[in-house]
């Protein structure tokens, strides 16, 4: 939960949670060290929840909020943000699908009622559909396509993934994004964006009472839509097999290596299983000091990098990855083996004390100093509850990590890590091309 | 199309194909040897049909339908079956569903009947539905979760097809099938389970005025549904990297190994392409004659089985497998570099003449010999028919495949066979355990 779910330190934040009426969640989190705030929505729909055949249509979705509504013109919610000196954006995720903008808090009622006008006043036609499909065709040609490392992620997931839509990319199949229609958007639209399936998140220099009243003013007139939308998520069964992912292209000049396995979100996980995974990961991956790092870059010498990655906020079943890139004259198969033997260890034997209390010091510090940035702050709020977890679990997340002891993340490492259900991806330069 | 799409001989069956009212299609074929008839009725929904998170409701289905309807008990149809001398049977693939009985052919219409009135009057309660769920877990208990080879196959399939359907397994995940409830079975059976969406094959000792007169006099009282169900079949994205599936488990006695690739279907291939195909795989896997057999098996010595398969008969682009099981000593590595030797040979080299005028006369001659049985013929139309192929391709086929030559032969082996898209599978046996 490193980037997700971390608590105010003492004397920080007093966070507020109420739901309007209309079942819109509010989040406030104080913080008035600048007169800015931060307002964010959230829906809880991302690229797990695109239809079978319409891949990709969460993220082209968020692509078309941009275009305009019944009473603002295309451009123009942009244009009044970059007029009073802000800034905004969005993103996509699996989970979630969100859009910000960082305003001087005296613009925040502005904010708001541009975001609640485009929750059901869009307006798409043809006209703007069809070229903004190819902004995101050109998109997918030039992050994935022509990008052999971001092909053999997409190829990893869907192996990692067979049957759970964590396996489909963000941006969706070129195939299936080429056939994404104006009438696709439109339904996915009236389908998630209500105010029952969103979240608002205001961080600033705000109160409670003024943001509770301003929404209510501005999202508050949204009708329920009367139920919150069904997210249709099949679970991925238990792997039985060792899997291996070979992706060879002239382009790569750099070979690399990642290890994947299935793991528990902090959604699905069993009371104290994921922050063990936390800090697990933190223990072999962390850059500069984790385990991976000291004995495979520093005193083997056998690769240049070597870390590892635990998507820890996510809705479903999850993932955890771990990585190298081995110096020239290593083989991958090599590494491989030297990483194994890595995390086999933290598999056989407890970790000792000093080691484990570093790990759990940095783990919780870097998600305190995260907090300095008022979006962070916003963005790991948001994204705990898009996927589940509740402000309490926020708060209380760094005393959940200094229960986790040295035989919880001996039992992570056994459980997580094993070899016969793991997948491999090896990135390789093709020689003969 | 090895069990699928053949000819009739000359002088062979005159087939009919009409369509009732309702939409039902009805395939005639005489055969007048022996006075039995084979009545089958094919529904154009299988196991790649089943909705997201209900895997296995297709082969559910095909259990429940010998459950009773309004008119008749559970057990009645097959009682009446068993009481004419009948035999009856039923089975569930990724593109179909089918049922048929085989009878002494003055008891055509009470089959008629019976299937007509349990294409719309079936009915199900929890009483029925939850033990034969039972049945189904034990099933798959015993087929495959007790199986590491059918283990292998299921992530073999999920690894090939990893957006389309065809990668889950028919008879479904065991968590989803744990959770399939009458009401799903209910809804898939209205959804599907309509005149337009079945085939009636009636092969045997009847003509086709006197098939066509029962048939409308029994299915023909059926409403049509007013239209086709739409099927929901995303396209698998074009595979750019090789994948490796091992399993190793401790009841392996045998190790195997598989190769794998995706392959057009004859209702996706361009003309021609999957009569190479087909011709292909008899040249390098057919039983005791294939350059498979020959090399690795007989002059090498490296294997102690080894050939070929190729689903042609299917909606989408389906898959083409390589098999070998390797004489003791020699290593699943290293026959697989044998494999691709072979394979390799042919996509390098065109065939020689002999070669392939034997390969063709095996193949046209393997499907006239197996209309020698009647349920094979109509089994043959049926799947045909199911698929998206019609009565004359079916009849035709012998031609297509005559006008194979060298040069096809060698282009469908360098395009599909190509070792950068392929997926392995590697089944050993689990010393450590």
């Amino acid at each position: 939960m490193s980037d997700a779910l971390k608590d105010a330190p003492s004397g920080g934040p007093d966070i507020s949670h109420v739901t309007l009426k209309n079942g819109l969640e509010i989040v406030v989190i104080p913080d008035h060290r600048t007169p800015v705030v931060t307002h964010m929505v959230w829906y809880r729909n991302g690229s797990a929840d695109d239809p079978i055949g319409k891949s990709g249509i969460a993220h082209f979705l968020e692509h078309l909020m941009f275009k305009g509504t019944e009473k603002h013109r295309q451009g123009e919610f942009s244009d009044v943000v970059t007029a009073l000196g802000g800034q905004e954006n969005a993103f996509t995720s699996v989970d979630y699908t969100a859009y910000y903008q960082r305003v001087a808090r005296e613009h925040l009622k502005t904010m708001m009622e541009f975001e609640a006008d485009r929750m059901t006043g869009l307006v798409l036609t043809d006209e703007i559909v069809d070229p903004e499909r190819d902004v995101v065709i050109e998109e997918r040609r030039m992050r994935t396509d022509t990008d052999p490392a971001a092909e053999l992620g997409e190829a990893l997931a869907a192996t990692l993934f067979t049957h759970h839509p964590y396996g489909k990319p963000i941006i969706g199949y070129m195939h299936e994004i080429e056939g994404l229609k104006r009438e696709d958007a439109l339904n996915y639209y009236r389908r998630f964006y209500t105010p029952e399936n969103a979240i608002l998140v205001v961080a600033g220099d705000v109160s409670k009472d003024e943001v509770v009243r301003l929404a209510d003013e501005t999202y508050g007139k949204i009708a329920a839509r009367g139920e919150k939308p069904v997210r249709l998520r099949p679970r991925e069964p238990d792997p039985r097999s060792t899997r291996r992912v070979t992706l060879a292209d002239p382009k790569v000049e750099q070979p690399s290596l990642q290890l994947a396995w299935l793991a528990p979100s902090y959604t699905t996980a069993t009371k104290g299983e994921a922050e063990a995974l936390e800090v697990l990961v933190q223990l072999i991956g962390a850059s500069g000091t984790g385990r991976l790092h000291r004995k495979l870059v520093m005193d083997e010498a056998v690769a240049v990098a070597a870390g590892a990655w635990y998507q820890s906020t996510a809705v479903d079943r999850s993932r955890l990855l771990v990585y190298g890139v081995p110096r020239p004259g290593v083989t991958l198969e090599a590494l491989e083996d030297r990483i194994l033997a890595v995390l086999d260890d933290m598999a056989k034997h407890p970790v000792e004390a000093g080691e484990l209390r570093r790990a759990k010091t940095r783990l919780v510090a870097d998600a305190i100093y995260a907090q300095d940035s008022q979006s962070s702050l916003a963005r790991m709020y948001g994204s705990a509850l898009a996927t589940g977890s509740t402000v309490d679990d926020v708060k209380t997340w760094p005393e959940a990590i200094e229960t986790v002891d040295a035989e919880a993340v001996q039992k992570a490492a056994q459980t997580c890590l094993n070899r016969h259900r793991m997948v491999t991806g090896y990135l390789m330069k093709d020689e003969a091309a």
